[in-house]
């Protein structure tokens, strides 16, 4: 009988402390330090993190909107490239390295990392309004924490400046475009220096508007006294350098392209100041699926103009990446800071790096130059991490670099996609760390095969 | 001894069923009947619960990204135009009844009763690409769950159809314009029969082409051989009646609009089984803020180009909006699928019953009549249930009808911006249940003043 009691004692025991641990995990903290237990929003809880449970083997990656396998009813794992089988287990030996596409998936392992902090719920009536409480499209709270984040990164000045949310830079770059050349005396000749990213052009193509034309190089519109609106991206897509302006011309107007203009991918040297500046998460926090960019204006017709534009388009842009881009942009801004840029940089850094390395032993290929500069944001002189490597062939023969590469089993980007010729091809460094490594692996053998040939 | 042993015991049990429903809570079912338990995103479901739990005394709601409270650090109240006070419990006495926009927060209520089921956790990690991994913009289970909608509610016959994302329908209606009307011999006449909703002149006024150019009421192009683009706006908007295009002419193309085209608003006759077909979430879901909406094409050439048109535009929509929509989707097809039509067609029905009672007294102004007509998804012939009432001030000096209405407190949307004469005013009745009570308690006064007066 005394033995039972005992036990009954210490079995009572160890349920009383089950229970208060059972009490503690099903409240949590706040943030406004009330405890509130998780109620109707377990539905959705516990179904994110059965997919997120699923087995990729670190070479992919199911979501909730995934494709739904036959065989168990669950999303099936989205493989990274080369990768296969219901696992993403499988490399297939001969699959090329694809360093085409500008995703910028390298950031993807911080976010898995910060799973806990980053992740957000959507309740069903979440914001069904066409606006905001103050009319607009924009919600107060993340203009609030970018600004915060430009503050940190010293990347921009924004004070005295407007903002406006596009659906990606895309959107905004053509909303500025429009703005810039409405009621001009004449149409707008509209440039970028060679090498410049495409969409410039295709924008300008596609969109046939009496305003403007698209007239190709800056440089051969330099001195010109027309009306010239020039795009200037920098650092620059596809060679990672800070820029100017070519066109100095009394009419000539510059809208910055600052996608890159993070410390992961250039030094900082002074905060940008400037009239039209643009930028994206794509490029901050590697979302590029959530088409969300911004421009700081400073001009109040232009910003009025800009602002019609995405009006007239589509009435703003999504609440849903609205409010998850505040919970990305909280999670950067916990503690100092200086996590994911740290993370961003350094990853970058690396990959820079390693494929320095690699070209520095090659005669037959070069890679672009980007000098250490002072970053304000380090606070110290730094390298480069770029986020592309801007190849060129220098054999007089291969004057089809990118048929070069894809010899190799590597497929960059056509120089003459950047309005330079075709003894350039653009590889991208910022993608998944499965795509680097092949592509690493991959640039190796090439450079390898060209030292053994000249060693004959 | 005995009976602490028979307490203990007692003690054990309760502390055991205790830990069981624990267990039961902390592991639910997850849809492939493996129970999963909340771990990461058990942050984000808490702090949605807590901001969901603020008291805003059912005439507004708190959201995770509303502005901060200064008092407390938690998200303020959002109250519904009127209502005002820190929990919006203070109705303005004075306060215009605002009819005007087309937000249609009239199914709010509905999703906060379906919380459960509706609300969707995105992790940090949620599709970061650019792309799906069939390279496209567009969520195949989003796209799957879409025409299982309109199969079940056979207001559109989609097979043999593509379908395109947009910015809502309002990015939509400008893609089918520029897909039409490339690469014509001449440039197209866009129309749309008096009246039509704004949007239409204002998009094609706004980004000036080349191709294209507003021309007014299409029975004005009604036999025109030249080159006719018209925008079919069925159910209408304002005033909710079934069309069919006006322009017969050989070289007359339509854009079916459909926005309305949904059992809450109209009957369905019979399914859609047009060319270009445009939906948006807003008048579906009631999310007007997710600026989700889709076409369905037949033609493959101006699929192709409406594709582009979004791709140039900004590379495909929102990852966030689309898994939140899919998650909506969902809980509308959970059992039968009713559940939603039912409830926006009896609201929408009994806010139309009360209006056309309020009007029926009534001399001095009149509404639009829609007949009923026999509904392919309710199966019975069933009345009008419009979004819009489409008001006439009859009386010869009441030319300004919006400003008659004005004077009554009560805000509608002037004729003139329908392309229709300022007698007409168009009054929303698809807002919330504040907005709405309190247009029919003005509507009540204003034409029980009527009485009043011409009974003396």
């Amino acid at each position: 009988m005394g033995s039972s009691y005992c036990w009954l004692s210490l079995l009572l025991l160890s349920s009383a402390i089950l229970n208060i641990y059972f009490v503690s995990n099903s409240y949590i903290e706040g943030k406004g330090k009330v405890k509130v237990k998780v109620g109707w929003s377990e539905e959705a809880a516990a179904k994110a993190e059965e997919v997120a449970s699923i087995n990729c083997s670190n070479h992919g990656r199911a979501y909730l909107d995934g494709v739904i396998s036959e065989e168990d009813g669950k999303p099936v794992c989205e493989c990274n490239t080369c990768y296969g089988g219901s696992d993403c287990s499988l490399l297939s030996p001969n699959c090329a390295a694809n360093a085409d596409s500008g995703d910028p998936l390298f950031l993807e392992p911080f976010w898995m990392q910060h799973a806990a902090s980053s992740g957000v719920v959507v309740a069903g009536w979440h914001r069904m309004s066409y606006v905001f409480p103050d009319s607009t499209y924009i919600s107060q709270q993340l203009e609030t924490h970018i600004r915060l984040i430009h503050r940190l990164t010293r990347n921009a000045l924004t004070h005295g400046k407007r903002i406006i949310f596009g659906g990606g830079s895309t959107q905004l770059l053509n909303a500025a475009l429009y703005a810039l050349s409405a009621n001009l005396s004449s149409p707008a000749s509209v440039v970028a220096a060679v090498p410049f990213y495409p969409l410039y052009k295709q924008q300008a193509d596609f969109f046939q508007n009496n305003n403007y034309k698209f007239q190709g190089d800056a440089w051969l519109m330099r001195n010109s006294n027309s009306n010239v609106i020039e795009f200037v991206t920098s650092p620059n897509n596809p060679d990672g350098n800070l820029r100017e302006p070519v066109c100095k011309g009394p009419s000539a107007r510059p809208i910055y392209d600052h996608a890159y203009y993070w410390p992961h991918f250039s030094a900082i040297p002074s905060p940008s100041d400037e009239d039209i500046m643009i930028f994206t998460m794509s490029k901050l926090t590697g979302h590029a699926g959530s088409r969300l960019g911004w421009a700081f204006v400073k001009d109040e017709e232009i910003y009025t103009k800009m602002q019609m534009y995405i009006t007239v388009a589509e009435m703003g842009i999504s609440r849903e990446a609205q409010v998850r881009a505040l919970q990305l942009m909280k999670t950067i801004l916990h503690g100092d800071g200086k996590d994911l840029f740290n993370y961003a940089f350094e990853k970058m850094s690396d990959r820079w790096g390693k494929v320095r390395q690699i070209f520095s032993k090659s005669k037959r290929f070069s890679i672009q130059e980007i000098p250490p500069l002072y970053c304000n944001f380090f606070e110290r002189v730094r390298g480069a991490s770029p986020g592309y490597a801007w190849v060129k062939c220098e054999r007089e023969e291969d004057i089809d670099c990118s048929g070069v590469l894809l010899a190799a089993n590597i497929i960059g980007r056509e120089g003459s996609r950047f309005n330079s010729d075709d003894r350039h091809v653009r590889l991208s460094l910022l993608k998944s760390n499965d795509d680097f490594n092949l592509l690493i692996n991959r640039l190796h053998k090439l450079v390898d095969q060209e030292q053994a040939v000249s060693s004959f």
